[in-house]
């Protein structure tokens, strides 16, 4: 049995691209904004994007299930005011919907929320709610910066996050901490505004005390965490500077990172630093890095590889691969029931 | 022989900080500034603050000779214009001048620019001609980003930069890619913002083609090269998405990391990772993290134990402790030879 906690809908069928393009060239002209009937995708279309690409891969890499939301790229929350990011998250939700109705037992979704640079974090709640108790979503990606690259929010230990947080604990569903495009000329996205956001919130976490607040709420933070575990004796040091608890204590109740990192060398520091039940088994397939590495003959996302390659022990793997996303993620249990495993 | 490339004047007399709230407090208040001639410091009070702090534990660690530059979080090039960082710089890049006179074996100069957002770039050279031709400066350290945080500066491949890149391939000098504090609360200064930035660098160098024009340019990424290492796979596979050469031919004849990474297994990633030739020994100490990691019984920055434990033969570990530094740090041959080394 083996999870992938971190898929996004890259391939969806170009209509949602041109329905975007409709909806952002006609900012501050109401008159000229594509209505959300306007755009018309067929399941037939949506088992074609889906059975060609991302389970195609997963039957060869051999991961069973994936936990799939909005393309993050996409998400672009910087584009427009609220109403915009509220349209656009409703669309791509819905479906990443589908994709989990038409393939059950291979797609659960999680949910992008409709953030706007300035707007308040608690705006979101109605899509979040709608997500989780219609579409069946099992997680929420958060992103830190909606600005796209200009980083004009509080951080995520600010109260203005807090009644998310609050829907979250009650859900019992974590936050994929992730941003965006970037619109700042300084931050390619995928190589430098992910990584700089994962090590960014990180960061933000350790300097707070959110989770006396919260004790149950839990985030991810994607591609192996940034840049957090290459420099975890800098984190440690800083906390014990901070005098904040060990990190395992302060944080790693909490805080999870997932396996995009993709190279054996990045894999092997991510297990022999980070404790085996905060990782969890993720591809980002089919995401930022769609090459094949020359030096090994395989997707450079093709992350299993990795972990099964990694000094663990068997029982070890199957936490990384499975157990460890069934506790983070509770609301999976209905899925995997229903799978009969 | 053991080379220190990254050290900072993080000890400076009490005077100099005074000086300095002095001179941020008169912006817009010119009868208020403070003049150079105000702040007085004695050799002896620089032969303390050295001997007590950095020489000792160079002695104690075994490091021969610091590069050091002025306290890189005291930069601060997003406070006042242009004239304030100039006058700033000017006397930052004095006083290590002194500590590398009143210790002429150990210390040798490396520069700060009165870099000053939306300023040219080219403004910084006066400085930086000052700093190589009267106080031996061997290299420069470049802030991407004088905001301070909201990186509204072009990125390093931009043509804005070229009359610096002019000037460091005339003088066959190197500079390190450092940015000083954040005043951006999204970033904690030390934690997220040094690290974003040498991520960021890394990867606005491997968008461009910047040693196309610059074949002898050469770049120290500092704290083990941001997050690159970790994810090298990540920025082999965006390199090949982007049409770039391998990423050794592309950037690694000209990028170099150095080993501020404060943990054994990162030093580790570090050494598997990276070609030997481009990695180049430093601690930053007495700097971010100046605790004792329990884990060890040593101070975390004490990276001269982490290289000496990793896989790595006795003539690479000479090639990262110093033979590394005197190539890319060609002018260090002056200091070198009169120390008989």
């Amino acid at each position: 049995m083996i999870i992938d906690v971190h898929g996004h809908y890259t391939t969806a069928p170009r209509a949602l691209e041109t329905w975007r393009q409709r909806q952002i060239a006609a900012i501050g002209d109401p008159q000229a904004t594509p209505r959300v009937s306007e755009l018309v995708i067929s399941d037939d279309e949506i088992r074609a994007t889906i059975e060609e690409n991302q389970l195609k891969q997963m039957r060869q890499r051999g991961s069973d299930l994936t936990i799939f939301s909005p393309r993050a790229s996409f998400m672009a929350h910087h584009i427009g005011d609220f109403q915009v990011s509220s349209t656009w998250a409703a669309i791509c939700n819905e479906l990443c919907y589908r994709v989990s109705q038409l393939f059950p037992d291979q797609f659960v979704p999680a949910a992008m929320l409709p953030q706007s640079p300035g707007v308040a974090p608690e705006t979101c709640i109605p899509e979040l709610v709608k997500c989780v108790e219609e579409y069946g979503a099992v997680a929420i990606n958060l992103n830190p910066d909606p600005s796209g690259g200009h980083w004009t929010s509080a951080p995520l230990t600010d109260r203005s996050w807090y009644p998310i947080y609050e829907r979250m604990v009650d859900y019992d569903i974590p936050a994929m901490v992730h941003v965006s495009t970037s619109c700042n000329p300084a931050f390619h996205t995928t190589g430098a505004h992910y990584i700089n956001a994962d090590t960014t919130a990180f960061m933000q976490l350790l300097q707070g005390d959110l989770f006396k607040d919260f004790p149950k709420l839990r985030f991810v933070i994607p591609h192996g965490g940034g840049a957090a575990p290459y420099h975890w004796g800098r984190y440690r040091g800083l906390a014990q500077e901070l005098k904040k608890p060990l990190l395992r204590d302060h944080l790693l109740g909490n805080v999870f990172f997932d396996t995009c990192v993709y190279h054996q060398p990045g894999i092997d520091l991510l297990a022999r630093v980070i404790p085996v039940e905060n990782i969890l088994f993720a591809s980002e397939m089919i995401g930022a890095v769609r090459g094949v590495d020359p030096e090994t003959g395989y997707n450079y996302d093709d992350t299993k590889r990795y972990v099964d390659a990694a000094a663990l022990t068997p029982p070890q793997k199957a936490q990384i691969f499975a157990g460890n996303a069934q506790r983070v993620y509770p609301r999976l249990a209905r899925v995997l029931e229903r799978k009969g495993k």
